[in-house]
């Protein structure tokens, strides 16, 4: 049997922070430390997330006041520009670090900074993270000892592309990725859009001219292409319902093959990613609280359009299951442990 | 055809006001002159609420700005506190009001201090305020300057219990309110409990030991009791939808009659109240959009026990819809005007 | 004062029929004189849609058990290959006939029969029946007598495209059309699927390799196509929710232009289509219970592509509204008679 | 290690049926052997629910293509009336029987008759049945050979008020339960009023002249009564959403106590029962999919009335985690085995 680590979790009051709490509760190995927020601190856990009654008794902790060098793996669940500020002296004394927001994803960092809005704080340490994407990235995971785990709309659009890309064929650059989300993904704010009386029985796109997961997903994506740069039109859109995304992608063959074949090669071993019948629809409901991405696809008839589609649950798979998942394979023990979730139907 | 005469409403942004501008935007004897907000000053009101776009061309403007003495009529859709700090000026100067908050419902200045945790501003004029409950005191409300727009829950309760109080029917001391309302009961607040994250797929009561419209219920129902004062035991809830107040009304019956005959007497002439057969179940959505209040009732077998079932649109006939009504008897118009709305299904 | 007409409605008990009572009960120019269904005949209206309780005292008739020649104007509001059995002894007897099922929609007949699975059974009539999208076929719908309203997805992705294509600014063999449907669009069938345990918290596509409507776009669309044939990858998706229809639309423009000159220009005049600024997002819940179409668009920089987002309630511009609409043009009546409606929010 | 046991479930197409198999397919000490349904015979079970791909790959098959025989236990998640026809047989041949349908919830024989409207097939086993609330009955459930899984709303409603019935602190008469349920409890079934478009943004009480879980309501809570016979007022109520069981409990006093003192003594030790502070509000969402029952209460001030809330997952305690708890002590394993479930937030 394995040993337990001490985890700690900075930003624990958000919903990737409860989601994390949820599995790490569950997870073998793992005791959890500190639980980290500064609006909550002193308070209760399960005060604030009643779910978690019986299950945690930690206070949230102001992370000014402890000392996360006592973790042996410390997750950032924050906003965006919190885990670039404590991220290198955790790694430099050899503390592993996985970050589940965004201030590791893309390597270029003037790109990061554009879309960000803010100078990065520790630019030195961006070539050491790996991207958590472990289907893709599986063996510098292993060794990472910092990891950027995706976002999540850019886990369910890669998921879908990269088989495809690896293998040179479709046009890299006809890609269209029109993708609808819960509003989980938007984050516990207080925003009059995300109020039920105005986010139920109602269904828009947003942030039309630009999403901050383009450049991640087309930066990731390049990565993985035999023909150069990949160009991803991406239009996101909110669902009235809270877990769950489901990215209905467009592109164009260059060439002629099976798309199941180079999908389930592709996704052969893989305890995560489900490669359904062509032309079936997967449902979000068929992955909601589990870490599985499932993934269908259309071959459109006399054109070379190719329909793919990919659902994951954005708060397990889009964010704190992959997390898991990543502490893992960084850890040495099997990939599924703490994963074995079944989604939760009706 | 009538003249039509100028109305402002001030705190137009929250749901209250946006139902009352919804509504008077199809009143054929209104027009709409000044819409306050102090939050969004100087924006489109449309800008703000699509669904006005084409209809409004307002832009919200500071109250401080404008002199709501142009108006004929003011409406208050603001937070409580806000209308007695205008009321006196206006009414003073021939302005008639319909306050849609709580300052004027209850007579009991002590008891109204106590719920609503401030100094009462204009103690003086709460006498001549009327309580806008039509179908109860539509004779004071036809010479009203001032109008005190009941609470949505108080609209429910009171119409499945005025008509059995009035001629004694039952135990004034043995009625439970289990009361269940849309989350658009809460207003526009940014509050974590009413983002759609949160308040989907839940349901819970709240303010267990003490709700404002307790009061108001109590005193209300007390002066339509011909046995005395009325207690109530009332224990509201939040459902994971939008629109729609549901009462269940439990109470002890001290005689022998048939609800049937008595409901149907109280409410024959009335166009907003749609009694049904004894032991149906009227739906929330059979009135959602409209000024309806739907009531049915189930006479427990061998007991004296008396289910009484309400329904109502909480924006409607439990606020907008019923100071529009409240406006058409002030003004001596037909009461419906305006208020011909056909409940949306599905 | 206008003179009511007498309509009746086949197929009165389903979604479509629903509204179309709804919205028919506030037109001033009409009388309802018989409301047909099979299975609930003998049946009131309003045992089974308490919502029309004191609107409808009518009962459901069966259709083989009244003459619905004494109308003077019938909808169909029937599954598809029900209208094309009544319909030429209708208009043969004078009778104006709206068919909101699919019976006319397409001119060509073996494509209908493939797609509908059927015999057509009065063939020779459909190059009678003039295509009800108002802001295209106006002059049309003035005369004629058998009208075929567009079906939901079509009504939203037309007047979204016929602008461009009018004018040939987009390549017609471009256009890919994700489209996203509010539930109460599959109709009132008692399918697994529909139901809230399974549909709720759920978000998938659907008729992958495709949907009927399909055809009648592409038909329909190539009529207004300057460039020639139209084809348009079609794909739908079921929404968590009740009302509503989102389609996001992505084309290749063959010219340089300004869609918001085009798109005002072509609509200027129209009652019922609203353009929004670029880059904005239109919301379905903005148009729910309306018969408004709200259109936005994006013009993606350094390349071709043009986004544009298209939002309709489906059961009023993409239904029953839509049918009044007609009503009216074939009546001569103003054309928003008895549409004013302010969408419902919250 | 214990030795895994073979169990079969009858009856695994509807929603209980699903979630048991969620639940067992966890479970260390169990080999899911058979899995009926006569509608689906030959289907793939995750052809039908997705959620379980890759995760069986049985076939639903029937009932009578097979021998029960061959399993250690069977569960029965039938619709009532199913289980009396197999239980004889197999109890005679030693395999142990949960039934989570009514077939052997109530001993009364003629009132068990009267309710579901149909004669008892097999009458002389009815004693041998334990009723299965393990709170209350888990001695008896040991040595149980045939457990009758007690309905979600007497779980919910019987775990509030047995600790107060059974020290007599309550008038037995003098109880009302106000329910509300998700609508998953009303089961698989293709019925209007289930589906999303009519179920949604709605709420309603039903059955309100009678509902079959009163009966065993009334029958289990008087054998736990020190004030003789009981007699419930129920009211059930359906919720907009899937999942959870909210029960509104009123009752008198007869004594003076502190609840919180009675409630936490008596559910201790108890892993599935959360006994929260005084006034405090218990939500659905916090037991979602997981096994946990939380109650709070609320003195009424200045009078004898007690008002208990309690909450549950009716698919999971309310049914089948309750199921698994029932097997768990009736195998002699630890009665969390399998069950260990947080609940899912947000």
């Amino acid at each position: 049997m394995d040993k337990k680590i001490k985890v700690s979790i900075v930003g624990g009051s958000g919903y990737t922070g409860i989601e994390l709490l949820r599995l790490l509760s569950l997870h073998p190995n793992v005791e959890i430390l500190h639980i980290t927020s500064r609006n909550d601190t002193g308070r209760f856990v399960c005060d604030i997330y009643p779910s978690l009654r019986g299950v945690l008794s930690h206070k949230f902790v102001n992370p000014d006041d402890i000392d996360l060098k006592d973790s042996n793996l410390v997750f950032f669940a924050t906003p965006n520009g919190v885990a670039m500020k404590y991220a290198k002296n955790l790694i430099d004394n050899g503390i592993k670090v996985i970050d589940l927001a965004a201030d590791f994803r893309i390597k270029n960092i003037k790109e990061w900074e554009k879309w960000y809005e803010m100078p990065h704080e520790c630019p030195d340490i961006i070539e050491k993270a790996i991207y958590g994407l472990p289907e893709v990235n599986r063996n510098q995971i292993k060794n990472a000892q910092l990891v950027a785990n995706p976002g999540c709309y850019p886990t369910a659009i890669q998921l879908a592309l990269v088989p495809l890309l690896k293998e040179g064929l479709i046009d890299p650059l006809s890609i269209i990725a029109d993708a609808k989300s819960g509003i989980s993904g938007a984050g516990k704010k207080t925003q009059d859009g995300l109020l039920l009386s105005e986010a139920s029985e109602n269904f828009k796109a947003y942030s039309l001219s630009g999403h901050r997961h383009q450049p991640e997903i087309e930066e990731n994506l390049s990565q993985n292409s035999k023909n150069g740069k990949v160009r991803v039109l991406f239009v996101p859109h909110l669902l009235p319902m809270v877990r769950g995304i489901h990215a209905t992608i467009y592109a164009n063959c260059i060439k002629d093959f099976d798309p199941s074949k180079i999908f389930n090669n592709f996704y052969d071993k893989e305890p995560f990613v489900d490669i359904m019948k062509a032309n079936s629809c997967p449902e979000t409901k068929s992955v909601r609280a589990s870490n599985v991405c499932r993934i269908s696809f259309y071959k459109v008839p006399n054109t070379q359009q190719l329909v793919i589609l990919s659902v994951i649950d954005n708060l397990v798979k889009g964010a704190a299951g992959q997390a898991l998942q990543n502490m893992n394979i960084m850890m040495g023990w099997q990939e599924t442990l703490g994963l074995e979730l079944i989604p939760l139907t009706p």
